[in-house]
């Protein structure tokens, strides 16, 4: 729908080239439970009457898709969306009386969030003395808007969200949800907001990082930046475990189980070293030694 | 501190280029509050004591950077971040004492947020019959540590969040940090686990599109995708003004005051269309005519 997916020299795309990139793409996550809950909310919904009609249904799209650059993927090219036109037409097509499939890029604008503040929901809450969660008196009504409107639209089994990330998954997921919405007919309608890449990079040709190289590079990151300590990690493992380099060492920080953070090992290690940076600073100001 | 930034082959950067990157740039918004809310924040940190010590400062970065590739940005470039590590090493920091000033991409990982749903916190409370705000039994737990933690970081002052886009942003942004920190000497620790691109396109080379040829490209890819409607608007006004082009009208869609959504009129005249649309077709399906 959105004028932005049609910027570029318009190209014809055949029937091979559809079936070539959907061939080359990566294999869905969880598509067999994608598949069964899209077939479940529409016919579920189909079933449904309301005013002497069946409920009419919408594949609403929303944010922008990344194209990988890499098959474990770091760097991407993305088109910006702030999904603020899905997720508020959503809103819209609930109160008319449809029901809803919300194919949304991750972390983008939900539905019946737009009135609340950008960045933390957390900062609309506080507990009370006696531990309840309430919501702060400057965000109420807001808040209290949201969830009473989310809620009906979840209860009343007239939203489905899907979330995507890549061009792979959003082309995926649309055509789960394409072939589902056949047996509907003229019933269902797609509105199509999203910001989609007119381009993709075929998955097999993308080249791997190499782990080797990985202290190496951190090294010299090191030496150039001039840096007092660098943690390096891979993507795979980065959150069992980190090394950190410093001019004098290296040092593996490891997780001790699955429930605990990296993180917590490793920022005792810098508030350690940074304890005594700053005392050896100290000493130099006092002193005039070099440390 | 993140091997990632490290990638592409090193190249010496001299301090003309760093000037020529900051004179490129365009304007930070909201600088003037941006240094003051800094300023503020490390000074009054720097001033109070704790356990016989003056509190430490750690600037933390998180979450990858954008690359523009437009000046009103559509397309860009980016470094994929979730911003786990940022969001979770603050927490670490602010248990062992540290103020924490936050530089975040915006969308990306929150601290205390790391137990809650991806996708809507929404889906974490629920209003009761006297339309109370409560934690839905299964998130309770999760949801009251997240708002205490949260909380008591913001209370007691130990917690300023910042958030940037582009990499225009996020360097002005250090900038402007890196110059308040100074005046903490070996107290302040920067702590960079941002994925920051390695390169940027300036700012004044950046191609304009030309809002003229909008109406026209509506109009091609509404024969080329062989959709039933196409919805076109600028990037400026998106939030103002559409227009729907179908094969045989263009309409323009505006909203009325400036409290309204312009999705709630382009809802309605879709919503009518489609009853239309499906009455026709069932018109076909009886008798046998095309319309």
């Amino acid at each position: 729908m959105d004028s932005r997916n049609g910027l570029g020299a318009p190209q014809e795309t055949s029937d091979a080239d559809i079936e070539s990139f959907f061939e080359s793409a990566p294999p869905l996550r969880d598509s067999f439970n994608v598949s069964r809950k899209v077939k479940e909310f529409i016919e579920r919904n189909s079933r449904s009457f309301e005013n002497g009609r069946s409920t009419r249904v919408v594949c609403v799209t929303s944010g922008g898709t990344t194209v990988p650059l890499e098959q474990r993927c770091v760097r991407f090219i993305d088109n910006f969306s702030s999904g603020h036109r899905g997720a508020t037409s959503t809103e819209y097509f609930v109160k008319a009386g449809y029901a809803v499939i919300f194919l949304h890029r991750r972390g983008t604008c939900q539905p019946y969030c737009g009135s609340l503040p950008e960045d933390s929901l957390l900062d609309c809450f506080e507990l009370t003395e006696d531990s309840t969660v309430q919501a702060c008196p400057s965000h109420a009504e807001a808040v209290k808007r949201a969830i009473r409107n989310h809620h009906a639209a979840v209860e009343e089994g007239l939203l489905l969200k899907l979330p995507y990330t890549t061009i792979f998954e959003y082309l995926q997921i649309l055509r789960v949800i394409a072939i589902s919405m056949r047996s509907i007919g003229s019933c269902g309608m797609f509105y199509l907001a999203a910001a989609v890449s007119d381009f993709y990079v075929p998955w097999e040709s993308m080249l791997e990082t190499d782990p080797k190289i990985l202290l190496e590079k951190a090294d010299k990151a090191l030496r150039k930046y001039k840096m007092h300590m660098v943690v390096a990690n891979e993507l795979s493992t980065r959150n069992e475990e980190v090394v950190v380099i410093s001019s004098s060492d290296r040092i593996a920080v490891r997780r001790e189980h699955q429930n605990e953070d990296v993180e917590k090992h490793l920022i005792d290690l810098l508030v350690e070293r940074h304890a005594v940076y700053i005392e050896k600073s100290s000493t130099v100001a006092l002193t005039g030694e070099v440390v």
